[in-house]
């Protein structure tokens, strides 16, 4: 332990990103281990725009482990917390801070409590993944603080713990979730099938509709799901892992067609076993958000675009909350899709045109949509039969990102959200 | 032939009933011969609510095929049509009419032309299953015409050339359409399980949201989910015969919490693959008629309101249309749900009480529900969310009605649809 006094405090930092799934998880076959009954496969999301930041901190000053969200000490108590916690301490390691002064030994992480502070830059809990982020940076920044020198797979197997889909935040690019085989989990982690700049062109728009929380939580979906789809473990068993191979195939070739079919066809599979559960979970068409006629638009756009281009120009996937997710082959075909939905999407009538779509705001420009005038005036896509009807409002926001790199560990002070002296929430 | 004269006519009129799954007809096997990927049962409602009455005719004087619904004239063209009546025409047999002194041998037939006239006592495609009374109604009533001396088992199969679902319609009560294993269908054929009286408590409410036609016509439909689902084949393989087996146990025994279990989860499983298909069918859901809240609102009243019964009060099933099929285990909770729907839906302010509920109105009284005022001062149903919501006109009209008899002849001339003197609509 540090020897010339107890008011020492380390801590690290650390940015990882949040990841959209292509291939979907959606059951598990142990749920306190969180093992899923499939393998799926996910895309990074560029961390520039989307992204958790951790802080952690040690120090013997700390009697307790404590835990900042967004600014807010939230409880560690839950039992996935815990295992996050317990997994990385036991394979936390002799830490030696020449600079500071300061020797931990493995044993004393033991007793050492540890300060967290993590902040989201988008809205938490609004279906966009902030829990696969935020326990994904957790394990990151808690492993690199610890000194646990696994690597980026066996720490995925750790923040698989804390929720499902945060193992494949890990990596940077494209990501694939093996399910594994052994009971206890050890061999369900994630690898990186191909990093962000294998496939720099996909552009990816995220259409918010709204920030309130989800009415089915997926923990209590999955289980309903498991308990009484007789759909699902044909899905799991016979489906998805041929899927997987070509949807590997795909990525592995840069092959947006079959990307693309593959990643439609799997949301909305996810969607239909989601449908033959008893009771029937609706995250298509929940009732409070008008969100039948917001994704049956969407998908009816794209099937129709893509049908008359003659292959897939953009691939849409929901998952089990209120937004849309939309990948577009390049940045030309992107700027199109960002026309075609500010058109049927406008902003409200006093909203900010920076404030109503965010992330890579340079596609505005290529789209040519750089004023609330130039929405307004937009021409109405072919693919929509009442040109008359614009669903003004309905989508909250829009982001527009890329596949983006893994976790990072961040050395600016001035981004810790620990103060340095105290770690306590600056 | 007729001996003494050209100009005889002859007629017969028949009614028959429509039907609603239970266990859901989706996908075929041979679209031509319309032969089914699985088994399906089905109710057949009380003719005196829902029902079509077809007058057909013969008489040398007819120089070609013609057929009027409702009250308009419509091409014979099509090869459904063509089926049933060749299929009936080569099952003709003699048929001497002594009182109007006509003599037609099975040889006559081949070149009489016939008059039809068909009139539905409810809205036309409106997810009715007009088309499965309409075919079955033709099929049975040519059937007597043309003295064809086959049991109604045998004509069902005729009647599935017309329509998949019309072979349901030959019988009253509670029906099972076998799919069969012949190559050319033969053994593709419907049963009755048990008649109307077997089971007579149960109340069979519809919601009728609309009278537009749907958007994916279900031969459409049908084909993309069989060409494209890769759950499709494990609901009809591995699925439905065990659920078949389980909804005649539950049928036999009046075993209601059954009954409803399986009607529902098969409903949802049936929208299940609808989602599986691409691109995905949305009858659930569809944007132009607000239809997802409408749904979603009544599978949650009801799933509610089973759980907190502890058993089952009320079945849900939805076809591929608009509207909502509601079975109530008996009378009292038929009045119950009556209150109930009426308060979630209740008519537009202009609306008269006597055509916003039809069918068995008497149920109307017992749910003490007797004027427009009476509806707008009914409690809140303990299941519904937010009760300041009431989705006023979102419904057109209810129908009440019960399990019903099948086909029968009409002898009453006033019920006739064609002159008897010229064999033209009256």
């Amino acid at each position: 332990m540090a020897e010339e006094s107890q008011k020492w405090v380390l801590m690290v930092t650390a940015q990882t990103p949040t990841n959209i799934a292509v291939i979907k998880y959606w059951g598990k076959r142990d749920e306190t281990l969180i093992l899923p009954v499939n393998d799926s496969i996910s895309v990074t999301l560029d961390p520039e725009h989307l992204c958790t930041t951790t802080t952690v901190s040690v120090s013997p000053a700390f009697d307790q482990d404590r835990m900042w969200l967004n600014g807010k000490e939230i409880s560690l108590s839950g039992g996935r917390f815990q295992s996050c916690l317990r997994e990385i301490r036991s394979r936390a390691t002799d830490v030696h801070d020449k600079e500071k002064g300061i020797k931990i030994t493995k044993k004393d992480w033991e007793k050492l409590n540890v300060h967290i502070a993590s902040y989201n830059n988008f809205p938490t809990a609004a279906g966009l993944a902030s829990s696969a982020a935020g326990f994904a940076c957790l394990v990151f920044a808690l492993s690199k603080l610890m000194n646990a020198n696994e690597d980026h797979s066996q720490l995925s197997a750790i923040a698989r713990r804390g929720s499902g889909s945060a193992c494949r935040s890990l990596y940077g690019g494209f990501v694939k979730w093996i399910m594994g085989k052994d009971e206890k989990g050890t061999d369900s982690l994630a690898v990186q099938l191909a990093d962000e700049k294998h496939w720099d062109e996909l552009v990816i728009v995220i259409a918010v509709v709204s920030s309130q929380q989800k009415e089915t939580s997926s923990t209590t979906g999955m289980r309903d799901t498991v308990e009484t789809s007789l759909l699902l473990q044909h899905r799991a068993k016979e489906v998805v892992p041929k899927r997987i191979l070509k949807m590997e195939e795909a990525i592995k070739n840069r092959d947006f067609a079959s990307f693309a079919q593959l990643a439609c066809t799997d949301s909305n599979q996810f969607h239909a076993v989601c449908l033959d559960t008893c009771p029937p979970i609706f995250y298509m068409n929940d009732t409070s958000h008008r969100q039948a006629s917001f994704l049956n638009l969407i998908i009816s756009l794209v099937e129709k675009w893509n049908r008359a281009a003659g292959t897939p120009q953009v691939a849409y996937t929901f998952d089990a909350g209120p937004n849309a997710v939309l990948i577009a082959r390049n940045r030309e075909t992107a700027a199109l899709l960002v026309q075609k939905l500010l058109f049927c999407f406008p902003p409200k009538s006093d909203a900010d045109l920076n404030s109503f779509v965010l992330g890579d705001k340079s596609i505005l420009k290529d789209a040519g949509v750089e004023s609330l005038e130039a929405i307004e005036s937009l021409p109405a896509p072919p693919e929509i039969k009442d040109p008359s009807q614009r669903h003004r409002g309905d989508v909250s926001y829009f982001i527009c990102t890329r596949p983006g790199r893994g976790p990072v560990v961040l050395s600016d002070e001035s981004q810790f959200l620990l103060n340095p002296e105290t770690g306590l929430p600056k």
